[in-house]
């Protein structure tokens, strides 16, 4: 038996009125209680869902439509309903005006009580998204689209609009943004840190930011774009635009990027911004198979788990390289007493720098290309009648010793190999090589050494005392070849010059006007961000005629 | 000014030697002191480094040759480096004496002193090395070869008759190998674990053991199988034997193998035995580009570093799996709230397991294959008139409780998403419907369920107290989508069945016959593994003529 109840021009957001809906369908004697905003569509799911009752007709987009399934035919449990309804509507009504923010009636009220606001965040039915974020863009905001279901003419129009003037869309149907610690709809509260996030879509940038988190990093801004930016026929305009803010933010070291592989035309041109940002990327296009794996600045990652401990690793790698002296642009030696560790570190230096592994391996070189050289000192060139330089290092230390007449090289690569059959004190020896090679070196050429060690604490000549060694003489340990090539990459590749102008949106402190979801400006104003809302209601009453004449007369 | 001195039939291995000789030059007023066999390779190399002296003309292979530069003519120079050669002869040999393990001039003595021998490390100069592997191996010893320089036909030869008597020639030219706890040749002290190593190169098992070892990871063995092994000449023949060997042993739960890329037909023949090996092996073919990253139970990893983490968390996994119900051979279920998990579960699984992902996403259906599905319910489909499930996770909820009748699925995959705009309590109310769904599910199927939780510490839920929920609930908590799809594939997987007959080598307790370099023996000693030192000395004083004689006469 079903009982309705309209009640006239009373706008709530729909995560109110879905709230509202399941608490009082658990009153006494009722089936199930569905309160929603008289609109079309809604009309439509009363229809689909059984609920449909002759008095919603009248029912306009501004009018709540309250029906209420009983077994009882007594009217009494549908008014019992109602009469909880309008009490709960009154509590939140009293709650509001207790809250630490003001609420507007229209954009111009809420850019009068915010003069100073920056991003608008959009949530309300997608049908009507277009409308606000416009009359936001025009006025200069940037704007989060948490709505889902725009077209994808309006996407484009929004995102063309807010690119001519130097603002940004995020969105729409994207659920995440953090822009200067304020969380625009979903968001997660990551630490602070050098990484900056781009992302599509909502829980690639929420699951990014919590490994990220886990990891022990932390983030500058979390961009999102809505999930068709990279589409062809968007362009990926915001995916661009993000590009830029997050090349030109000095405070973003580091940049994640996480979407679905895009349009093949729009991933060239994100590809080459990437190549071309200046500072470490990863990019994780989902489902895409990268066989190669690192493209200069750009790494490609598989996994959202994958991309945030590059990530995480690159940010250590960058804080490193600024404690180093300054080698860019200078070459790289490796030397290498194991030959699996000299053709990893030849293999990964190549694919960075695009360069040529050296095929035929002569004389132990592994790679011998771009003012830079890898060698197996294992190699049957240096070990004949000597022993192997993992028992005997007088070899290398004497190479070592003469890179101090090489000051075209900037950093050198070194692995140190423990256990049973080795050299005693790999480290000891490498330690004082580098010693002697820097103190015959030239001051203006400094280098950088960076040591692997293979072996374990267990190790006769145990690895930690070993790793000490190391450091006391100023080398820098790195866990693995991996991370030892990257650090190398990164001393000897320029750094972006420091930004003249960095985005506004990502220096300013942020001012948000909230459209739409009244829970988000809680949130905002709960982490301490200024904020308006601005109770949000469908112009002329939702009549598209009406709305569309509205627009003609302003 | 060089001074030559010959001590007939002193044999000495050539570390011992190159350590003589770097100590001996440090001795006053000599410029350089060379003490080597005299072989015809070393006559040479004298010859070429400038220290030829008419006198080395008589030297055999087993006089030792000492040649004294030094500016003073007078001959009490290289008298009194002869005299010191000769004390530290003496007291080496004093020290054998002393030594824990006995001393044999041959390899029939040898094994009369260690009757149960079942290794031979062998690391000669590669010219002789064939002749002492021969011999171990016609005496059903397994032979680890140190020595490099072996001819391609010799080491074809002697892996053929390994193989055919059911024995494993490891190398020649591998620096590394670790059966049971025993160090042989170039090792590590790598803790003890499930994982164990197959590999090519020496430097490469190092380094995968110590970065296992880094990661809190162990290892059973490590089995080298010589840089040439997988040539197209060679054909893997060790490499198939150590597979079969680690398959057969009920201790290695997990397989990591290093190599350079094979052989196009040995890989393909390689790669054929890892896919039926009925356990999980990562396989670094370092310098291979794989763009698929998992085929089944076998993980392609890109780096050393990769390598090891892959394999310890495949080996967190075996032990994870063990302790959770049997759900062998049933099918996944994944529902999720966030879109971009759910697609990186969906891939993840449709990789591993070979099944084609979802194309058209009806219904959020990102998976739905070989009895398995993983659903997106942020999908369209899902939310209409519904708030989003991050919301509100009623939805997620009945359906949870609906595979009750479903027993079908083995394993629920589900992710937890923390933060503002979310629910307040997600991880309560999927607990809440695990613990109802489980309660309604007949006995006789269990059902594996595992969260991931897209969060930080600083959220308003909490994700520590949301994570015990979750544990409390039977429910368990991966790192990561990757983490939680590798640990459902474990689940469902056969394991494969214990051994009837665990291959010897792996399984007695090592005994080895040393020939070769001593502190090999020494090593072996210290580390507590029964060891019988065998004095090798060429046959008819290293002339080849003789030897072949000589083993007519045999």
């Amino acid at each position: 038996m079903l009982h309705a109840t309209l009640i006239k021009g009373s706008f709530q957001d729909s995560v109110t009125l879905m709230v509202l809906s399941r608490d009082l369908s658990q009153a006494p004697h009722v089936n199930r209680v569905s309160v929603m905003m008289g609109t079309p569509a809604n009309k439509d799911v009363f229809r689909e869902t059984g609920l449909w009752h002759p008095a919603l007709e009248a029912a306009t987009p501004n009018d709540l439509c309250v029906v209420v399934d009983c077994d009882d035919p007594d009217p009494a449990v549908a008014e019992q309903v109602a009469a909880e309804l309008k009490e709960r509507l009154a509590r939140m009504a009293r709650d509001r005006r207790a809250s630490g923010y003001a609420v507007a009636r229209s954009w111009r009220r809420a850019r009068q009580l915010l003069p100073d606001a920056n991003i608008a965040l959009v949530s309300v039915a997608g049908h009507y998204a277009a409308e606000p974020t416009r009359q936001a863009l025009e006025d200069g905001c940037h704007v989060m689209m948490f709505s889902d279901n725009v077209s994808y003419e309006q996407e484009l129009e929004l995102k063309s609009i807010a690119r001519d003037k130097g603002l940004i869309v995020m969105g729409p149907d994207c659920g995440t943004a953090i822009v200067n610690k304020a969380p625009l709809a979903f968001a997660n509260r990551v630490p602070a840190g050098p990484i900056a996030i781009v992302g599509a879509s909502g829980t690639g940038i929420q699951e990014l930011g919590s490994q990220i988190a886990r990891l022990g990093g932390g983030i500058t801004h979390a961009i999102g774009l809505g999930g068709r930016d990279l589409s062809e026929r968007i362009g990926g305009i915001s995916a661009l635009t993000a590009l830029d803010m997050v090349a030109r933010d000095p405070d973003s070291r580091v940049v994640a990027f996480v979407s679905k592989p895009p349009a093949p035309t729009v991933r060239t041109r994100i590809f080459e911004r990437m190549r071309a940002l200046g500072k470490p990327v990863v990019a994780l296009f989902l489902g895409e198979r990268p066989s190669r794996r690192v493209f200069g600045n750009v790494h490609l990652a598989g996994t959202l788990d994958e991309a945030a401990a590059l990530a995480v690793e690159l940010a250590a790698a960058d804080a490193q390289a600024a404690r180093l002296p300054n080698v860019c642009g200078r070459g790289v030696c490796g030397l290498y007493t194991g030959g699996t560790l000299a053709a990893e570190a030849a293999l990964l230096l190549a694919e960075t720098l695009d360069l040529a592994p050296d095929a035929s391996h002569d004389e132990g070189y592994m790679l011998r290309a771009g003012g830079h050289r890898i060698i197996d000192l294992g190699d049957d060139a240096y070990t004949r009648g000597r022993p192997h330089p993992m028992i005997d290092p007088t070899l290398r230390s004497d190479m070592i010793r003469g890179l101090a007449d090489d000051p075209a090289y900037g950093v050198l690569l070194l692995d140190i190999v423990l256990g049973f059959g080795g050299h005693r004190d790999p480290a000891g020896e490498a330690a004082a090589a580098v010693a002697a090679m820097r103190a015959a070196r030239c001051d203006s050429a400094p280098i950088v050494v960076i040591a692997t060690v293979t072996g374990t604490a267990a190790d006769p000549q145990d690895r930690g005392s070993q790793i000490a060694k190391l450091e006391e003489a100023g080398i820098f340990v790195a866990d693995s070849v991996r991370a030892a090539v990257l650090l190398a990459v990164r001393a000897i590749t320029p750094t972006a010059p420091s930004s003249s102008e960095p985005p506004d949106l990502l220096r300013a402190e942020p001012a948000v006007v909230n459209i739409g979801l009244r829970g988000f400006a809680d949130d905002l104003s709960a982490n301490g961000v200024r904020v308006v809302h601005q109770q949000w209601e469908p112009v002329a009453g939702g009549n598209p005629r009406l709305q569309r004449l509205v627009a003609l007369m302003q």
